[in-house]
């Protein structure tokens, strides 16, 4: 058997469930996981994703897809992705110095834990070149220089584009991406701030929580947009912490957060499992 | 529009959800909210709950549910429940002294976030009354004397049969009851064990956690079974708590545990959330 | 023996453990928790609780405060609290519609797990009359005129200076306090924010994190300060949502959080465990 | 300036604080913090971690553990111990083939997080080799042949005495270690088990869990004693789980809890914040 899943957004009607279910039945397909929200019965948004086996060894050809388009997706208005577990997505992994976020996921990549394929990492700095070695990734370091921050774009978004890369994490990236940038992958740029957003949106945010005088941090996962740090959420979490901590210890207990919290959030991404709805998002059977 | 769900457990088997979604869309449904689950795509169980509103102001009549055995639910095998959500479920508390869980449970549904038609409550003890009866409910005062325990259940028995209930929560009634009684409201007693089971069954858990010296302590909303504490776990949590914690302390810091996670359990029942399978439960869409 | 307990803030130099171990010594006190903070060893803060038992039924009297501020206090520059627990303080409820806090509140005051002496309820809106009084505590409706709101805040410090009280607790009082007002209460007013601070101040947070499209909500316990919602941060908690709550959800769900965090910071406050440094808490011992 | 702690357990009775704090302000040193924990005052037992600075760059001689144990320690029958910050414990990691526990470990260590001197690690298994030697640590092979259980300990209790290890971290090492070798070092073996104990003591911890059909799954890291999964708890944590998770993702989410929870434990044991009492711990000022 081969296992797929359909991520589907559109209008609101009735009957949606009913088409998508019957095409899949027609086709032989099984479904194992269905999950299903809408905004507003009435005129809302209706998002689903469905999770299915298809007989036979090998996925399915093209024509599943152009079926689904013409018989399901096409009278229904559909935004709609159709993938296949066997085909993993091809990921590029940005960072600048701190290794955390970027070593977890590697470590968990390298398990089995993240279904993707890694085309490489890209750094400003050349520190973490050898730990990106030793997993075997090649590591393209490509330095911004002093007011050449579109040139140094210009080169990352040429490897990205020679990789065929589908998902971009910025796994502390500490630079500001241009919209320019940021625009050529709506949606598939997973960024980690290291606070609860919008808390502390900006630079030094453990500086700011210690400043104010939180009793729990946190760390944010979410798409990056044009705009800094106020893209849609994909996950969120918190720890505590008292009196006692000071920055440096804020900055150390944060991590642990924000390698769980990306690492959730990217695994999400790569099951197809996150619909993007404004500026929110909808993450389905977590 | 009238608000509906559809709770069902069959063996898998290709085109179940086409199934129903097309009955539904037959009838003028409109799914609101789906969710599905397959312990295993090769004759494993299949669980969904379907949300669903129907024209017209009132709830349709029994017609709905005769089409729906007729043309789907006989032809599947399928268990299954069809509720509407303006039709509550009628419900019973059962108490002895300690107040918590019940008056968090009434609080809740004072204010409407607990969808029930709460009969009455029942007491092995007479001090809760007069809290009972502000909520404008009637409480029974069914003593268990000593040797005449099979009389005290009958007399439950008797009451509960009386108010039609469909549903009995135990939240904190201290007697443990008959496997006769359990037996005639099979997945419809919740009951709240003062600990996360299954570490500390048996009496007096927060002694036990403190004489093991664990770092956190929870509750356990589980439906009852024969066997005592070991029903299907509907929910759980835990608190952090410290060696300054004395039993005492235990005790009242785990009350706060206690009451939401009754709280949440009993909710989701209502809300038809809850498949049983064996000795554990789905919990759909929370 | 009679239980009391000291909280010290002053500069740090050697020798003040010692200082106020020894005079407690020579009194006969013996120390049964200390919990001691410093925020820089080099010219920093010094902060201290140190809960004793003194021989004897009774508290002592004034005498022991005279010889600890002699012989301890005034050489080393502290601002201290000494307090006996049989002693407990005075204190009023401020509260508007919504009743979830003030339940709370009172509900574990009835049970013994607040150790104050409510002195009475205040509130602009006459609906939780009958709750309070059902405590057997005075409620006093004083309404908020259009513009009245210095008359209404005069009759309210009148009462309040009648009842003696020494904690105010503003529990959902919906209103904005003057600058006046707060000052009156130095760090003896606790307020509670329906979010995780400093994340959605200002009105209608449960709005501002749904907009936001947040995967936690929080509640904060702060004191009230001049400032709307910059307060020092006592207490802070989250829980997790999802893309299914609306509005009225978080609301609802938030309700949990907003009780148990305003809780346990007006237990804190009552036990003597927090000191205030710039806009920060150091909290004891919990 | 040198930073040094006391960790001290004695019988409780009045005027210790004072003796050890006069005793420190007499050498010139300067509490920085202070932990005290009374499990009764009328005859419990008296815990206390003092963190304080002593002057001169240098840590000083064993003067001032001769003068300590004369002055105040032999007159209050106190178990006690001095610790330096500048001189790291040394430490051992046993481990077998799952790697991601030892993986934190050594990851945080690098970081300058773990505040221990490593002398190497042993596995029963080679498969850990050159990622430990990444490191730049050795890695000692000690296999278990079937019947030798015995001639492997006393290799490995060679190692470790040859290396003059103070704490020995259990990180998933997957064989039960007799009662003589646990004897050598008690009070100073870590253990993780990947359960939230006592529930699921014993062997695969997982496979219970999905059994029982709990909703959360814990770590549970603790000192090892003579009886299986039964010393004292050093710290505990959970993460919830739902009907989605088969026994491959509780392991995989469980993972991450291990890692976390055994880092904080071997932490706090480094930094002599960890006194046990009978079969619970004392964990101070974390």
């Amino acid at each position: 058997m081969s296992q797929a899943r359909l991520l589907i957004t559109c209008t609101d009607r009735p009957g949606i469930v009913a088409a998508v279910s019957g095409f899949l039945t027609q086709y032989h397909g099984n479904i194992t996981a269905l999950d299903q929200h809408t905004t507003d019965p009435d005129r809302g948004l209706f998002f689903m994703r469905v999770a299915f086996e298809m007989p036979g060894t090998e996925p399915p050809g093209n024509w599943l897809q152009t079926e689904f388009r013409q018989e399901v997706a096409e009278p229904f208005g559909m935004d709609w992705h159709l993938a296949f577990a066997a085909r993993h997505k091809r990921m590029a992994i940005l960072v600048s110095k701190p290794d955390h976020a970027l070593l977890e996921l590697l470590w968990r990549w390298s398990r089995g834990e993240l279904p993707a394929r890694i085309a490489g990492v890209i750094s400003n700095h050349p520190e973490n070149q050898d730990a990106v070695e030793t997993f075997g990734l090649p590591f393209h370091y490509i330095p911004v220089k002093q007011g050449a921050q579109a040139e140094a774009e210009e080169a990352m978004l040429e490897q990205l584009a020679a990789w065929g890369v589908e998902l971009v994490v910025l796994a502390r990236y500490m630079r500001i991406l241009s919209p320019e940038f940021v625009d050529r992958y709506p949606s598939r740029i997973i960024n980690i701030h290291h606070s609860f957003l919008p808390a502390f949106a900006g630079s030094d945010p453990y500086r700011q929580a210690f400043d104010r005088g939180v009793k729990l941090i946190g760390a944010t996962a979410h798409y990056a947009t044009s705009e800094l740090d106020a893209g849609p959420v994909i996950e969120q979490d918190v720890i505590r912490v008292s009196h006692r901590d000071g920055v440096a210890d804020l900055r150390e207990r944060g991590r642990e957060v924000e390698r769980s919290v990306l690492a959730r959030a990217v695994r999400w991404h790569l099951e197809d499992r996150i619909a993007v709805w404004g500026n929110r998002t909808v993450v389905f059977g977590t």
